[in-house]
């Protein structure tokens, strides 16, 4: 019989950390936690195969679940004493949902679960608390009729705003027992009339929870979290039930969200917060804002509110001790939920904390340094894409600022953009290309979307376990949260700060880092390459055997790249150079020639722009490889396609409109992508190359002859035969010599060929006789081999990558299925008829972390744009490190 | 030490038939002829691999050629009791190029080689005859200035010319000896003055003569023929060095070319041409009408000249019994040359003779029934482009013709074109779409593109045998030549019969099969499938494996397929059913619907369209499968784009035209070949596939419940994974499912896709498991593969062809290095997780020869145009045979 529930608790469990494909993230630890001797109220998960076999089989469980889930159920109230449904002595539940990875916020929870007219009087007597009775039952009633019945919450909140507002109160736990009976009655009037009375059977509550939670998962929000962050829908989500206890039974409880280290910075000191008498969820929903743990903490802040460390010091010491013992356990930085009730204190849960990549490489680092984990271990803890945000730019720090609010410093990084008041308008502003912030009350799961399209995020309310601090922190995007100075009006689209107003629209700046909010728009800079990142890049080097270049064309990209770590120029589109003011016109002339002679006219005039081009970039280079892809795109994309345009150039050129008009026509195709391009311009004009090649051999002669080192890779585009490039390294090799016998000197040059066609992929066993290297345009090599123009594809991607039969956009990812083989036979065969073959690939994919896993197998090297650098660096070693397992 | 040279002659040959490869098809065939008593002039071949040397070397030779060359001049003075270069007895020989394929009139020829001012007298002694030694010394001057010192031939042209007019003679025979004496002179001066004397020494001619030959393998004209005949350049030629005898020393003396059954109908009769006292180049070259070899030829053509049975009746026997022989001995119709010197035969050439297909196809068939060859041979025996002639239109027998005159049928067929008077306009004219006729005095190798460019050839004058005759047979153009009563004016560009002028540009119409030339534009029919050719294909259906449908979506290319022997209907493109004007409206609707249901309701409308399509196809092709591919295209290409035209369909369609240009603007793509279309309009349009699906399933029940058998496949076209099919088969099967129940009927019918991306090709095992069948799409496959658009390779791939980068173009002919690569893959992934898959493939190379002998190994079935069914049916058949060989 399959086992479809583990049950945890008092020192035991059925279940371990290892389990998490199977219990979720959240199971697997509670019963980690449990065995290892750290207090967790009882429960029991059901697995995740429950989920898949739901979603399999029309919203039904398997057959045995009923039996294993009321055994399980049995031995939750044994250990706790109480009975589920008991009138006198009732166990009550949660019901959480817990997925391999975790999706904060995303899914359906259901707290109180068990409480119904009957129960809730047996709590109050036990409790000898009635008011938290039947605030829990208002509670309980709440969230049930919203998330398993479907009841908008609005519903429930206009009936609690109406009695605050009859009674003048603030909060909700002012109301007395009476106003909460009335406000229960209420609230199950609210749920029938909405279609089926709340029901009071703990069993009908306990499945509808369990089966809302499942349902949770393919909700849109859901959906939309997991397209993100890559997590395939396939995966499933367990079910976690779970004795309730309570932080708002009394002053003598408390409920918390704890660190093992600071998320946001990765410094080594308990992080984190707690509110007394209140739920774990009021602590997330950043309705209150929340008390700090420690006496640093509260320094540091300068809040006047009491830490933990003061409030419960006792407590304070255990749950320090579990901190230490938790994060010794799994030797990673742990994100806790605890609860103290009547002053005992519970875990609820402790998972891998999400960081920010600033704080993920301090860890991974001082980790390495505490003995903690080894180098190799710390290069799989950095998430590559999140180097990203080390090396995006900072604000300058001489720039004048205008600090007109302070926040908590919820997610850090410098973000520049105009206000937006809306998730929806974030999204919409940023399909325009316009920069946002986006500027909220507080945010909601509902948000995700328009705060992906956001530059960063500033929140009036909420702490740095917040919503928008949590999920802020796991995009990489600047946020600050709880500025309390901060007035929101939605309607009118405008902030205030004191006096001041900002409407939608207006520019501002937000510093994730220290929580400061400044007027107008910052100048930005680049950061610095030292410290951590520079140790913790070393040990990447060390590792990793792919070499990694970077496309550049120009010499502000060259020095870029070199600085982060590039090995060489991978990929330098020659064509990009043809566009500037100063040269485009003798292009455009030699495009416009009538025959050899006037082609080659033109191209005399671009040699010399040419020539320098190059002799820059083998400067920056010195003593790197670089590798110069001939002109490559049709040359229709370099005339002037508009009448005005067309005037312009005649005029210039001395030719009439209409033979400018019509050489532009001429050179029109219906698919240009497939056209007269690549290689195919040096066959059809051998002058083409030709300049080229003696453009980069004087080049590398006149650097070589300031006794720098030179080594240039001349690469021939296109190529779909071995015919076509012997005919074009000929033109190349004879070009070279006559360099050499003109300048009496020599340099030695490679030249290789982009493989970006199936076909050349199909024959790369012979082209590979007469090529010094390969380099995979998987752009190209995409596009012909799914048959989908990069340009086009927008009006059925989305659709492809919703209905899974793309798992991402194989511009951006990989397609390691179809390209990845394609590349795989390519390298394979290009090797065996020539063992010096240099193999790399350039282009989107050589700078993505999963094309490189792949890639890691088959390639020498990848290039990609300067700013991925460091990011192929590292995911070329975690490749590495993961390919030796 | 490499053996060069082979010698033959005297009833002893070095060589053998069978050596075609290394001595040429020439060279082997004397060598055979030497060996089985044929009596051919002695000589030597020197090899193909001499040709390949000289071309690879730099124009040398190998070293030990000389001694070679010299040991078999030795052997022919001996066998013809001879010297070469002796003043008194001179050996003269000729030297012929010789390649493994004829290549009529394309190389160099120099007769005559061995004389000089001394030689000349010897000869005028030896043979009495002084003034046919001064007038071969006249013609040896010509040709091998022309040939060999590159004098242009006008310059010895225009001294005869000027000869003849001041004596006033009509022919150059007519001269006396002292006349030709002055001639020899003038043109011993004019090479002088073109660089250098004519050379005197006899080695030095041979050497001039060999090096002539090999380098004429490399003039433009023969690069064009092999370009249009498929021959590689590195096959090279041979040089043949023979005894020359004198067809022109005398009256007993005469030469002529025949065959052994008629090149043009394949009757089996004694067919050819001679002429008295002449050089065989005359009767090639057909200046001077020839006469008949027989009696019923001479009966036939009504002509009152003798014919060779009459004037030479004893060798007429010694020719006709060598006719038997050789064909006998060859098992093949044969072309042969002969000259008679002073009363005695002698066999120059013979080789397998060029035909027509209607030729082709009648000896292929009476050689069987004679027990000459099996069927399996005659099946190899017709070139299957050829059958393209016996299916191409015909003269309408009941039109009404006016004929204005008459000449020899010189190659079958029916053309119908505006007259041209040069070979370059008639390419100049054809490439812009316009069907012409080119109407010469006579051609030459100069013409042959030209000729290819025409709809068909007259020619004022020459034979049967003519350079327009054998040129015209062997492209399969029909072609009429020798018609005495035009008069041609190239500088006018008129022609004239009697009093009738027609203009270029006119239109007129030749009957290659009866010689007619008629004015205007007659009206085309179909030939029937009758007779020798239904007896040939019943042969055909026998012996090949692979299964041939046609591609058709009207009736009556259904019809014509069927006719043709298509085995169904193996591509419906169903999109070319949506132009016609009742229902480009609907389309046009649909497309342009701002939501699914306004999609729905234009599809709505088209339904009845679509089901009434496949109603017709479904009867006509009654009990064989039907393959409807559903829609394919951008659908940008169903939308004006022109305004005039965007205006009115906003008028009828009651939109602005506003709304019309922008969603054809939103529907531009840039490369709309890679974009949205195929099965991803399915994809994101289910409603689409949808409609399709139901049309073709209520035809099916609709055709069915008549008591026809109807086989429906579903194609679903450009998939590139399985999850794709996935997707558009469900949707197929459930309104499927959907019909059945609504009718209370089922109908069998298929699922499958086009294999047309590299992508579905490298996943062809996964896609199988879910497909009845897979159809190659090479078009696309070849455009992804490559990645050259077939819309726009013009601009590039004629270089690519020239420079051997592909050998022919790949949209013609399958690329089967690297597309063809990736079929046999992909055919071996899907028969290996489905054995029931049936693979096919459509398009153009479906009814491409070469490209059926490839695929032959891999496939079930070839869909192709209903005009090359047969050709299809009978490339298959000879597949199948060289296959098993």
């Amino acid at each position: 019989m399959t086992k479809w529930v583990y049950t945890f608790g008092d020192g035991q469990a059925e279940g371990r950390a290892d389990m998490r494909n199977l219990l979720g993230g959240k199971g697997a630890n509670l019963a980690e936690m449990s065995s290892i001797g750290v207090p967790v109220p009882p429960g029991f998960t059901i697995t995740t195969e429950v989920c898949t076999y739901y979603y399999e089989n029309n919203h039904t469980y398997p057959a045995e679940l009923k039996e294993q889930v009321n055994a399980a159920i049995k031995q939750m109230e044994d250990k706790m004493g109480m009975k589920f449904g008991d009138e006198e002595n009732p166990l009550l539940v949660s019901v959480r949902s817990g997925a391999r990875v975790s999706m904060p916020g995303m899914m359906d929870t259901v707290l109180n679960l068990g409480l119904n007219d009957k129960t809730v009087e047996g709590l109050a007597k036990r409790s000898n608390n009635p008011k938290f009775a039947y605030d829990s039952y208002r509670r309980f009633i709440q969230m049930y009729g919203d998330v398993v019945m479907g009841v908008h919450s609005e519903n429930f909140e206009h009936v609690l705003d109406r009695v605050r507002d009859e009674n003048g109160y603030k909060f909700d736990n002012q109301m007395t027992v009476e106003q909460l009976k009335d406000v229960i009655t209420e609230f199950k009037k609210i749920c029938e009339d909405a279609g089926r009375p709340l029901p009071q059977d703990p069993q009908e509550q306990l499945w509808g929870g369990i089966g809302a939670v499942f349902g949770s998962w393919m909700i849109e929000r859901a959906v939309i979290y997991r397209k993100l962050n890559n997590i395939p829908s396939n995966w499933g989500t367990a079910v976690n039930v779970q004795s309730m206890v309570f932080g708002n039974s009394g002053d003598n409880s408390a409920t918390g969200v704890c660190f093992s280290r600071d998320p946001a910075t990765g410094e080594n000191y308990f992080y984190g917060e707690y509110l007394k008498n209140a739920q774990g969820e009021d602590v997330v929903a950043g309705i209150r804002t929340p008390q700090p743990m420690t006496k640093l903490v509260k320094e540091r802040s300068g809040t006047d509110m009491p830490c933990m460390e003061e409030e419960f010091p006792e407590l304070y010491k255990q749950l320090s001790d579990i901190r230490a013992k938790l994060e010794a356990h799994y030797k990673d930085m742990q994100d806790m939920e605890f609860t103290i009730q009547d002053g005992k204190l519970w875990m609820l849960q402790t998972r891998n904390g999400k960081r920010t990549g600033t704080a993920a490489l301090r860890i991974a680092v001082e980790m390495v340094r505490e003995g903690l984990i080894d180098k190799r271990t710390a290069i799989l803890r950095v998430d590559a894409n999140q180097v990203d945000q080390l090396l995006h730019p900072m604000f300058d720090k001489n720039a004048k600022k205008e600090v007109i609010a302070r926040g908590l410093p919820a997610s850090p990084g410098a973000a520049v953009g105009q206000i937006v008041f809306s998730a929806a308008d974030a999204e919409a502003w940023a399909s325009q290309g316009k920069k946002v912030v986006l500027v909220r009350i507080e945010t909601s799961p509902e948000d995700i979307a328009g705060m992906h399209a956001a530059q960063g995020i500033l929140t009036a309310r909420g702490g740095m376990t917040s919503h928008a601090a949590v999920v802020a922190r796991g995009m990489g995007k600047p946020c600050v949260s709880g500025v309390p100075e901060l007035r929101i009006d939605y309607p009118g689209k405008f902030l205030k700060v004191g006096d001041l107003v900002m409407k939608e629209g207006d520019m501002i700046s937000i510093d994730g880092s220290t929580g400061e909010v400044m007027k107008g728009a910052l100048p930005l800079v680049l950061p610095e390459m030292a410290g951590n990142f520079g140790e913790f890049m070393g040990w990447v080097d060390e590792i990793r055997n792919l070499k990694v270049r970077a496309n550049a064309e120009t010499p502000k990209d060259a020095e870029t790249a070199r600085k982060f770590g590039a090995q060489g120029i991978g990929l330098c589109r020659t064509e990009h150079m043809f566009f500037d003011p100063s040269r485009i016109n003798h292009m455009r002339e030699m495009i416009l020639a009538k025959n050899e002679e006037d082609r080659r006219k033109a191209l005399a005039k671009l040699l010399p722009y040419q020539r320098q081009d190059f002799v820059e970039l083998f400067k920056i280079m010195e003593g790197l490889p670089v590798t110069i892809r001939l002109l490559d795109p049709p040359l229709h994309e370099f005339l002037p396609h508009k009448r005005e345009e067309q005037v312009e150039i005649a005029q210039e050129m001395g030719v009439t409109v209409e033979e400018i008009a019509a050489r532009t026509a001429q050179l029109h195709e219906a698919n240009p992508m497939l056209g007269l391009r690549g290689c195919r311009l040096a066959v059809v004009f051998p002058e083409i190359c030709e300049m080229q090649t003696r453009a980069i051999i004087e080049a590398a002669l006149e650097v070589s002859a300031m006794g720098m080192k030179v080594i240039p890779e001349i690469e021939v585009p296109l190529i779909s035969s071995k015919k076509e490039l012997e005919i074009c390294r000929k033109i190349i090799d004879e070009t070279a010599e006559k360099v050499f016998a003109e300048k009496g000197k020599k340099v030695e040059y490679f030249v290789g060929t982009m493989i970006e066609l199936p076909r050349a992929a199909l024959l790369a066993d012979e082209i590979a006789e007469i090529a010094d290297f390969f380099e995979f345009g998987t752009n190209d090599l995409t596009q012909t081999t799914l048959g989908m123009s990069r340009d086009d594809a927008g009006s059925f991607l989305p659709s492809y990558v919703s209905k899974g039969i793309y798992e991402r956009d194989p511009f951006q990812s990989l397609d390691t299925t179809g390209v990845g083989k394609l590349i795989a036979m390519a390298c394979e065969a290009g090797r065996k008829t020539n063992k010096e073959l240099y193999l790399s690939i350039c282009g989107e994919h050589g700078g993505d972390p999963a094309s490189i896993e792949y890639l890691n197998a088959y390639l020498d090297g990848v290039s990609c744009s300067p700013y991925r650098v460091p990011i192929a660096r590292l995911a070329a070693a975690q490749a590495a490190v993961k390919q030796a397992k």
